[in-house]
């Protein structure tokens, strides 16, 4: 068993060995989220020490941290291209590192930013490790509002079992885009390359949080120490 | 010559010809524009004379002019099937249907209620009858706001012109879901359907114009008369 206390300083040792990859000079994309938040310290004493950066960040809340820890935030209307990002996932699987990420609501602009990026580290703890996508989690997919009965109508047909996400007084969880969550549980999913264009064809839908082919290393906080997977 | 009044009679004409598919009891979808305007209106006149319907409206715009002429509205939280949708296009490919949609910036709503009706009617005057699709419009893409530099760069490399729509005071023009159009001029398209799949696939991309394989029949007003269209 791992305490939560034990999870978050395993994220927060993760974190700052990510943040060792980021170099003077750099754009880096911010990652929204428990862990994204310990990098986004952990730069902010980089910076602090010297180090000469800027960031664009993937939500609002990170950007706010991000200001407020004096980081030089810019846009894409400046830049089309990230050097690194760093962000966290939901799961990572181990034999593609292909992600789940979006619990936090994040997950368009995170991967937004994770396109663009020449690499994309992610950060985690031991226990976002699977051996396929969807084992514990379900499939964040954001939605246009209008007509997303609908849309969760033909996620089903996918083979989901989709469920609106909703705040803690029982309204429609809004995106930082003005979009709602639909958060779809598969299980198991034995392709998620084909899933991933099947939801992204699907009338009504944005963006999903399947991240197929982005990762380019995974740093896994682990009671043992901390292992670094990179895709082969 | 075809004069602005002629167009516009012609559009009439066949508004009130198409207006002749619904009969009572059906949910009727409404579509947004010019031509679906003449539409609303026809179909208010026989609402007048007795015929009972329902109506999904796909703009603020259109359900505004439903409301005002008393056709009863009503939304996917209670229907998801509609009988038969009237709308208009920018322009029809003459040997397969296939359309572009959306010069008014309604495309989303518009493809949401296509996809769910089990007849589309689309009206047009003869100058919206094309040969091959893009000949004369850009395929319009409503994108989300937050980096829609990357996404018109995306598809720029996808084989378009792309322009970002603005209004009248230069601001970028906002869709009723609150995102930003991208309007890309391809040219004439080969193999519309493909391109509708790499489009939908874009990071960034809500929905694109291009509505394929969703025609039932189209009406056309020209000057010789009214010509009905169907799918082979």
């Amino acid at each position: 068993m791992t305490t939560a206390a034990q999870t978050s300083d395993l994220k927060k040792r993760a974190s700052y060995k990510a943040v060792e990859f980021v170099k003077d000079g750099m754009l880096v994309g911010l990652g929204t989220g428990s862990t994204a938040t310990f990098a986004v310290d952990a730069l902010a004493e980089r910076i602090a020490q010297g180090l000469k950066i800027e960031a664009i960040a993937t939500s609002e809340k990170t950007a706010e941290q991000a200001r407020r820890l004096g980081i030089k935030l810019t846009d894409f209307a400046h830049h089309h291209q990230i050097d690194l990002t760093i962000d966290g996932a939901d799961e990572v699987e181990v034999s593609t590192l292909n992600l789940i990420k979006g619990l936090g609501g994040a997950l368009y602009r995170e991967k937004v930013v994770a396109s663009v990026s020449k690499r994309l580290v992610i950060v985690v703890d031991q226990s976002k490790l699977v051996d396929r996508l969807g084992t514990k989690t379900a499939v964040p997919v954001e939605v246009v509002p209008f007509g997303w009965q609908l849309t969760a109508e033909r996620l089903k047909n996918l083979g989901s079992t989709p469920e609106l996400r909703l705040t803690s007084d029982k309204k429609p969880y809004l995106t930082d885009n003005g979009n709602y969550i639909i958060d779809c549980r598969f299980g198991k999913i034995e392709d998620s390359a084909g899933l991933a264009d099947q939801i992204g064809l699907t009338i009504g839908v944005v963006e999903s949080g399947l991240f197929v082919k982005m990762t380019s290393l995974v740093v896994a906080g682990k009671s043992q120490g901390i292992e670094i997977l990179s895709r082969s």
